[in-house]
């Protein structure tokens, strides 16, 4: 499933100089090689990339995370920068050698600077997402970044990642909502690019590079970020549909009447409904008949009044009219709401009850997505019979969660073993539909082979060069992405 | 005024065997040397910058333009991309040495494609902006980046430049509005990034390289943009207010009222409707009586129905109660809405009857314009008495026009001649407000000296990395940003 043996295999022991001087640069309470304690920082959450480190390193500050990489660009140690340890893709944890210095950023976790009158946050990298959110709520403010990890996940691993989520259609993904950062480079020099300006066009927009780099470029460590108005009516509802293209249909006519009021739409299979009900405690159908397919739909607004629901009642009635949808319910309560956003989040959740998955994060351009299913689903079963393709996820956005659950009866351990054979499946009809594999997850450790399959040779050279350009030796997060 | 003496004053001519393998490449629509046909395209529309080529080079396709740059590459000659030559820095145009090829994009004017339902235009880099914000029209779509030269411009250059212009507030500047690129790189090769997705981490996002840079990292030839729903709606009011503060007082109110449904706020001086009214026929002041500041609010909508309008009226209210606007006035129709935006347009218009201006393009954070407007009034004042500040423009983006208007009676060449003088007073208080010296005009070869003076060593050295790394020979539009 992995593919790094190459550079990442072995690697020289950290010297004891280098490692000496680290904890005196970081003081007792800035470092620990206690293996019970570091141990679930080695690990990541899907489990798949268990590794080692010579030292856990926890630095209080910038000027700290500065003191500890220029040591180990002295020393030619490698270095892995992890936030709040909640990527899929193996991006933040330390190789199996033990050879890396492992750098959390946890105990960076401050607000530094509010100001609702120029709609920006200034943050330390290691700040939780969730807690970001609330400050710009306690300034009237909203900072829509928003996924599922949101309560553990870090801003700085959100802005390495360029973290997708669920307000994309509207706010963006990560790199959107950026407009200054400070970092720290290879070498151990301090980039300060903290500017919160809506404008500027002085030379290289250099915070560019270190957005979704997965820190094999620098370690970011403080953020400017944007704020936006807080929307005072949210509408949620949840309407039954023929079939996917039904859904791209129904977001042009929702966007043409509300434009980027239009705050989000997930699509959702039948198949996907079935597993959470029969697994997820909590869930209910919102709707009365089984229909194969359905979306969610949420519009925004911060202006009081009715037009909102109206507007979204409208294309709906519309909608039902012309066969486009089936069956459709609009929230009343906040609790109605809760429920319908429970059967999406409880799709993938439901998927481990019904044996092994294998998993695609895919992208195609939004007017594909129905195509790609239709495509990616006949393929898949015609490589495995008996296979059950459960493709949800951000449709707006043209990202699916496109996930291959086992066979009913199937031997797991059999069945994850083809993982890299149904990855060539789906992502071949992706690659001829101008997609991407990786949509908002990134490459880590484990999309760097089909990352060399699937990018032109220009495209993976002009990488290299980059990486080589930034950071000579090597040291950054080395055996990731590239 | 310019600071390009360094790298830029001389270079060796072009060789002939270059200039006969680019002739032959090209074939004879796709060059000439004819000094009346090349005239226009070696001045600046500021004529600040006149320049000489050995050829004008006309691709008519990327692989003409590739063919050229590997051609270039070859023999180490120096290449300047333009577009609709408009920009105001000198960054589309050859040095004075001559020994440079000019490489128009005119030729390349097609839009490849438009994709409605993936919300995707795909355009050469050739085409004319006002071409493009038709063709989405006729699609029932909006393309938003928006300026003064939007009838000229090539989109090729609003990229390369990152242009800004009136949609930035709600639309964000040209970097925002582009999924995908096509771009011949300094050694020939062709990278097709030219992909439709709105998600997309598969490593390193490197059209962020290209935007912005000026044509010194590589040539765009195509692009893949954004769309957005057509506004149906679209009110447009003018008010008097008492100081710059009110406007961004004013700014916070409406988007907590209406959200990102605000879509231009624009600050006018008193002193900037005077040189208007008197200097530009058809201008109408749009209130009666004096007042020392206006602002120009626009808020636009895809719903129909009054909501909107409501809603502009609503804050407006309140602000007359709270003192916050003095009188307001909201257009009744097209013509009233036309007059309103002209008063905002006839300002710049307006200077140059008015004697010389020292022109600056700054930004601060939006908490800080205020602040800007009254330090730097009192500073240039103080520095150089009689000397008439006027700082209108994009208020929401924290993005001022200050341009200072010589004294009364002055010689134009001796205050001219006080460019850089007052350069330092204007950017010392930008650079401690942590502004920006160029907030959408760019650097080109008017601002190379600020920029040295102004960004960190640290900073400086990252983007002589970049463009090292990506243009060794350093061919690419030498001489421009750094």
């Amino acid at each position: 499933m992995n593919d790094h043996a190459d550079a990442t295999a072995e690697r020289a022991p950290v010297p004891a100089a280098a490692l000496d001087a680290i904890k005196q640069a970081l003081g007792s309470k800035g470092w620990t090689d206690d293996p019970d304690i570091m141990a679930p920082y080695l690990m990541d959450m899907r489990e798949l990339f268990p590794g080692r480190a010579a030292l856990l390193a926890r630095p209080a500050g910038t000027d700290e995370v500065a003191a500890l990489v220029a040591i180990c660009a002295e020393h030619g140690v490698a270095i892995v920068p992890q936030g709040g340890n909640t990527g899929l893709v193996g991006a933040g944890v330390p190789h199996a050698h033990g050879g890396e210095i492992l750098v959390n950023m946890g105990r960076m976790n401050k607000v530094r600077a509010i100001d609702p009158l120029n709609d920006t946050i200034t943050v330390d990298a290691g700040c939780v997402l969730a807690d970001i959110q609330e400050a710009a709520a306690d300034a009237d403010r909203l900072f829509p970044l928003s996924l599922g990890a949101e309560g553990s996940c870090q801003i700085g691993g959100n802005l390495s990642t360029n973290a997708g989520g669920t307000g994309v259609l509207h706010y963006g993904n990560a790199r959107a909502l950026v407009l200054g950062l400070e970092v720290v480079l290879p070498d151990g020099r301090l980039w300060d690019g903290l500017r919160g300006l809506r404008k500027d066009n002085t030379g290289y927009d250099l915070k560019q590079l270190f957005i979704g780099a997965e820190g094999t470029l620098g370690i970011i460590t403080g953020a400017v970020l944007r704020l936006f108005p807080k929307p005072r009516r949210i509408e949620t509802a949840l309407a039954a549909i023929p079939d996917p293209a039904a859904s791209i249909e129904l977001l042009a006519r929702l966007r043409a009447a509300l434009g980027d009021q239009v705050t989000a739409i997930e699509l959702m299979p039948r198949i996907g409904f079935d597993m959470a009900l029969r697994n997820v405690p909590g869930t209910v159908d919102p709707l009365r008949g089984r229909h194969d397919w359905y979306v969610l739909l949420e519009v925004s607004a911060t202006q009081e009044g009715a037009a909102l629901r109206d507007g979204l009642e409208a294309v709906l009635a519309t909608a039902l009219e012309d066969g486009l949808v089936e069956d459709a319910v609009i929230a009343e309560t906040g609790a109605q709401r809760d429920q319908i956003w429970f059967m999406r989040e409880a799709i993938p959740l439901s998927q481990k009850a019904e044996g092994g998955s294998i998993k695609h994060d895919i992208s195609v351009p939004v007017s594909r997505v129905a195509d790609f299913i239709a495509e990616a689903d006949a393929a898949c079963i015609a490589a495995m019979p008996g296979v059950r393709p459960v493709g949800f996820g951000h449709v707006g956005d043209g990202n699916m969660h496109y996930n291959l659950t086992e066979p009913e009866g199937a031997d797991t351990e059999a069945f994850m073993a083809e993982w890299e054979r149904m990855n060539r499946v789906v992502h071949a009809i992706v690659e001829r539909m101008g997609g991407s594999i990786s949509a908002e997850h990134g490459i880590g450790q484990l999309k760097r082979g089909e990352l060399r399959r699937y990018r032109s040779k220009t495209e993976l050279s002009l990488m290299h060069t980059l990486k080589s350009a930034l950071d000579p030796q090597g040291i950054m997060n080395p055996g990731k992405v590239l």
